[in-house]
């Protein structure tokens, strides 16, 4: 316990790299340390960055929080099955999630929650001084994005949206292609968030995927709250796993910036015929009058004059794909026909090659080292590098490889699609979070290779 | 010679359908007769159409006109070798074609000449009372767009843009499957142009493809015109092999329309760097500053709100590929990777089939009884349909199946998006060439089994 308590002694901030990183960050004298986690939210995906930790030796559990006894229960077994000690276990309602922040013995949260909750969490979080591990869609509006950006500034303590396609092996050997020039110059990228989520955003009460047509407050997991978003707000409502990837391979933030972004929106039939087709015309929820377009296409510009193709399309029949495409002046790799072309360098002039060799021969660093570490874990071992990384960013006590700036900038894409569907198709101007610090940023993501 | 005076006979027009059609189509009072063609422009792509209307029954090539001796040599000889008559021949200068339109033996003209040329060519023709088939780009200004929709309804002569990839066989067949109702209601399309037509836009001044770094006076062929497009213009330069098929299958000016464009365009690289590296960085050509940016991505609304996705990128390195997507709320279909999904038909669950099977069995009628017929003819085959459609249009004294309304709707994308990058990405309107005519026009787009 003494080198927990001392891992988050407050000590003077030492320089982490450029002074326009957060400066709160606290030191430890130990060079050995456990990271002590506490987890807001175990639902199904609070349990699958759980079962990563509890496998890994650096790190402990300190707390688990949530609002549902089904999902403490679970996880409670999972801890006990692990070995590890019993935590500190928080059921107080929504915000039972403030009692274990005042836990001293925290140094870093993991927060799983509905989108709508991440924003007060990572900022009462960053507060209390820990270091935030936070899924997806950090920010639902622009004025929360500034919101984080401001209130991690003002603590020093760094925030990392756990965007996990970032690590990716296609992704990250694409990346790994692009800094060594294969591409040449990159000119426009592809990616969204093509999959058919009807069983997602509603399921029978019951079980998580499927089997009926409830939401909200008559169904489990995620169709309790994610679906209320489809019924709300229409822009592309997940635009991170599309956007980090690309985001990095052209050094948004560090060196280049998304300057302005247009959306249209189709009209919205998938989740009203999903409901018919699971609970007959009279469910009650065949009156809802969905505004979530079905398909919502997204274009972005950047300050160094690529351009951004972003889809959202979720509510209808179709293979799950990112869809992304990577071009630049000397050739192309595109992941739906898990192809690429290479001028000069590819087989046949004008013809696609298969990726295959390619992604191999520039397979990343980090996946080499520590792929068999990754393997079995979710999305085809991608959540643990995440994870991985966000641990090792709390151990070093330095800045997370990917940080508020990221998870605001990627995040401001669904309000921002929003305000340019409402206005009709207008494009809006993209607010620099950084601040100016952009044009003086290094892109130091994945380099080494530690994680 | 009687039954070709007489199929020009200036006779009353009868109701072709629907009063909106044009309205000074002219009768013929023979069962059979034989459509004398007169060609505008006898290049490289002039010629394709002429060697398919040589090898036809139904057609007697009456003129040709061009301004280059080498293209009318060729030419004649491709008429001898077919043991056809010697045709007229007009050589007088870029406004020698008009000599040709007073020529009264003449029912039709094909016009393949420079985009900038194809507005005032199809108004002179159809002023003199031809019927007009007039190669992709018809008008490059929405002026131009609406005096060919007003000359057309003056003049009652249609004007048939020879939009060949409408007949494209697997696009056929997927208009079979939408109007089969396969895809359910339809919700998103894409298409685009990806083409590196690197070597189109500069050659040696001798060969068509290729060789060299020359355009404008020191190029040949296309590249003589085409690339000054690319210097000066900044859209989606070539959006009508893409708009035209997914048009038809949205029934646009047939129950739909066009409502609102948005273009996006990258950084202009491809072109110089082209030069560079086949004529040297001193190369003259090196200093020009191309306007064309390298990948321009447009996004189009219809009133039934469905979304368009349009990709020009013709300036880089990379294989072929229209881009086709067709997807409705039961399922989809992409290009790409020559696959598709159907709920509750296809094999595995969430998971891409081959479209082979699909293609197949929803084969078009007109595949189906033209195939063999078609085989050989340029680009797959597309190219004899769309020029069968053409003709036996004349020969019914009918509309033809793409009409004016289609030709300069299609066409306007291009002056639409450049006007929407130079507004720094707003949304413009969509002019409805139909005046209103959309709303009861019905869509008999390759509805029968003749043409």
């Amino acid at each position: 316990m003494n080198n927990r308590r001392n891992f988050i002694k407050s000590t003077a901030v030492a320089g982490l790299g450029l002074s326009i990183l957060p400066s709160g960050i606290v030191f430890s004298k130990e060079k050995e340390t456990k990271v002590r986690l506490g987890f807001i939210g175990v639902g199904l995906r609070g349990q699958s960055h759980l079962e990563l930790a509890l496998k890994r030796t650096d790190t402990d559990v300190i707390a688990i929080c949530d609002v549902q006894q089904r999902m403490v229960d679970t996880s409670l077994k999972m801890i006990s099955d692990s070995g590890k000690p019993k935590p500190q276990v928080i059921m107080d309602g929504p915000y039972g999630y403030k009692k274990l922040l005042e836990n001293k013995d925290i140094d870093a949260v993991i927060i799983s929650t509905p989108w709508e909750w991440h924003t007060v969490m990572c900022i009462d979080a960053m507060n209390a001084k820990k270091y935030v591990g936070c899924e997806v869609i950090t920010g639902m509006t622009v004025e929360e994005c500034w919101q984080l950006v401001h209130t991690s500034e003002r603590t020093g303590m760094p925030l990392m949206m756990l965007e996990n396609v970032c690590y990716r092996r296609d992704v990250m050997a694409v990346l790994n292609m692009v800094r060594q020039n294969v591409f040449g110059e990159i000119v426009h990228l592809q990616g969204g968030y093509q999959h058919d989520l009807r069983e997602v955003k509603f399921n029978d009460g019951k079980n998580a995927y499927g089997n009926g047509a409830e939401f909200g407050e008559k169904g489990f997991s995620e169709a309790q709250w994610r679906t209320q978003h489809s019924v709300y707000r229409n822009g592309d409502l997940y635009p991170t796993h599309g956007i980090g990837p690309v985001a990095m391979m052209i050094d948004i933030n560090r060196g280049n910036r998304f300057t302005q972004l247009v959306s249209y929106s189709t009209k919205a039939r998938g989740l009203h015929d999903h409901v018919v087709k699971m609970g007959g015309k009279d469910h009650p929820n065949a009156k809802i009058n969905f505004k979530l377009g079905d398909v919502v296409t997204t274009m972005i510009s950047t300050a160094n004059e690529e351009t951004i193709l972003l889809q959202h399309d979720t509510n209808l029949p179709r293979p799950y794909s990112i869809g992304f495409r990577v071009q630049g002046t000397k050739g192309i790799w595109m992941d739906i026909n898990k192809s690429i072309y290479i001028e000069g360098q590819s087989k046949k002039s004008h013809q696609w090659e298969d990726a295959k060799e390619w992604l191999d021969k520039y397979d990343h660093p980090l996946w080499k080292k520590y792929g068999n570490d990754a393997s079995g874990a979710g999305h085809g071992g991608m959540d643990w590098f995440v994870l991985n990384a966000f641990i090792e960013s709390v151990k070093r006590k330095t800045n997370t490889p990917q940080d508020v700036y990221d998870a605001v900038t990627w995040s401001a894409i669904t309000p921002l699609s929003e305000s340019s569907i409402q206005l009709g198709g207008e494009s809006v101007e993209f607010p620099d979070f950084t601040q100016g610090k952009w044009m003086y940023r290094k892109n130091d993501f994945v380099r080494g290779d530690d994680y």
